[in-house]
């Protein structure tokens, strides 16, 4: 039961329905079927409207001096390497690890900067990707100000869909990517910070090419990169920017995936598929699913015949449960996720998997 | 004076007379008109091409270790920034330092091998884009061999085009770029080391990003990356390196761009132009004029006036000359030099300058 047409974006290539590699729009690729040098004024043009609106969008590393001391909030992958940078950095880290479904604990949080004096920054990850939990961002940020130390936010698969308003949320540095809700190809990293946090980190870097202190003076001196920058992948990524503010900024582009993680997490549950997320922890990025329970269910077949049908997965990255996840960003409209839905349906079939039946609850 | 129709890429773009970024063909760029995931086992293919290709093609960081002492040639601006990287990364340096027009004191390399015994790695740029000078690499490479000491090589600039035969030249790794002599886009780095080498490097780097050894086991592991890479780069690099192969290879490539430099330097000479080194020392990359001493010359002038007419050229970088740089590589043909020799001839025809008269010597 093969369907005829299998799903393709504009460029007619299968969906991602990952968190990044994802799929972006033909007109935002389209921007890279040119070349550019690297001090043209055009160029310099984009790129400097590309920093402003980032900056704009908000409202680090070399963020610890080498007397410092990072306490890292780990509930996923992502906190998990935060730990590893630091300690190839060679600074001195705690950590407050809790298990990947559930939110940092706030009151141990409070207790372990009130009782260690030497912690001077948090690290905390905005969406972890590795279950698709939103965590309590505003929360960390009013206890670490509470506690007058400083944080440090990696917002790599939220940033541009889910609020994070500097105006609410004091931080000392953010950490994006050009690939995630923005919406652009990958190939750039950025990072958003208070001009005073970045003053205090001359020679804080522990390389030159990712030295973000010396790159800034670079751009205020020359308006230029010190190095070749990824030109391509910057001109895309201000066309991408271009469409984020045409779709409504933030609120319209979180919106829409909000849209799409709804269509997504009711067509699955009716489908007997539970959610590795109660609602109320869950961000509408990337969902977490457990493995169906029927051994006919196996997860390269279905992995297979779904992309057959132009809907690309992604295996789970859990140690707590067995999963695969889907994601809900990109150039994706409910549409879409109904088409995978869909698509779904036909691979269980297919396997003659009997998850299927009445809706379960999340939790 | 204005020509009807600028200059164009097959694209509609200036032509980049600069050494990356640089022209590249509209195959290479339309490589990048789609997405692919990153554990995408048809992307996965074209890297493994990539990879194994770039390694035929040849027959670091992070592989200095902490103990060692690195002794490094320079000649530029490239050779400077590697004391740099080498400082930061916490590690003994040493330089042996010429003026930017003059290759490395060989006599002088072998005595510091022979007095500082605490050198363990010599590092040195092949071609050195500061003056565009081709640095006597097999020599080099033979003195370090015979004092039993390692060496580095920066070839960004020169790995694609000019040859660098493992068997006649040792060397433990080989740093180069996507956007250089292969001709894709900005975006990617890349290492050529021996195994023996890198398995030596556990534990060297310091950054987790940029942890060669850790990235090769990935690879060896999991034939995938790390973290998401820049896909459409490498897609793009892919491409570029089939048409590379369409070229004859490095010989192939070579041969053209020693074509555009023979018609370049010809060409400004006729009209006055100094090149800054002699033909001997001259790589066929980018080559560096002095600026002509009319008082009625204006460099910013010049290059407007060829940028008009869809030439884009280079500032000079020197401390010892005055000068300005025109480069040879990237998807351009004899033909496209000629056309600049016009443009050029046409900006200092409306500029009045008298540096037009018969061609002078080199030195």
């Amino acid at each position: 039961m093969q369907p005829t047409t299998p799903a393709a974006s504009e460029t007619g290539d299968p969906l991602l329905l990952t968190p990044g590699p994802l799929t972006t729009s033909a007109s935002v690729k389209q921007a890279m079927v040119h070349d550019w040098g690297s001090r043209d004024a055009g160029f310099l043009r984009v790129n400097r409207m590309v920093l402003d609106k980032i900056v704009e969008l908000a409202g680090g590393q070399g963020f610890v001096p080498k007397s410092g001391k990072l306490l890292v909030l780990i509930n996923g992958a992502y906190g998990q390497r935060a730990r590893r940078i630091v300690e190839i950095a060679g600074r001195a880290a705690a950590s407050l690890e809790m298990p990947e479904d559930m939110p940092p604990d706030l009151p141990l949080l409070e207790r372990m900067l009130a009782e260690d004096k030497a912690i001077t920054h948090v690290f905390a990850v905005h969406c972890e990707t590795t279950s698709g939990i939103l965590n309590p961002i505003v929360e960390i940020a009013a206890i670490v100000a509470s506690h007058r130390r400083r944080l440090l936010v990696d917002s790599m698969s939220a940033f541009g869909a889910l609020p994070i308003d500097a105006r609410e949320i004091r931080y000392d540095a953010l950490a994006a990517s050009s690939n995630k809700c923005l919406e652009g190809v990958p190939g750039l990293g950025f990072v958003i910070c208070r001009n005073e946090a970045l003053e205090e980190c001359e020679g804080n870097a522990t390389t030159l090419v990712l030295d973000l202190f010396d790159q800034a003076e670079a751009f205020a001196r020359t308006g230029q990169y010190r190095y070749t920058p990824p030109i391509h992948v910057i001109v895309a990524l201000g066309k991408a920017i271009e469409e984020h503010a045409a779709e409504g900024g933030v609120l319209g582009r979180g919106r829409r995936y909000r849209d799409n993680a709804k269509v997504l997490i009711d067509g699955m549950r009716a489908m007997g598929f539970r959610t590795l997320l109660p609602d109320r922890l869950q961000a509408p990025i990337i969902v977490t699913f457990h493995m169906p329970t029927d051994p006919k269910f196996v997860f390269q077949r279905f992995y297979d015949g779904l992309k057959d049908r132009g809907y690309v997965i992604y295996p789970g990255k859990l140690t707590v449960a067995d999963s695969f996840r889907m994601g809900c960003i990109g150039r994706l409209y409910p549409e879409h996720m109904k088409g995978a839905l869909a698509a779904v349906r036909e691979v269980l079939d297919e396997m003659r998997v009997s998850n299927g039946g009445p809706a379960l609850a999340a939790e």
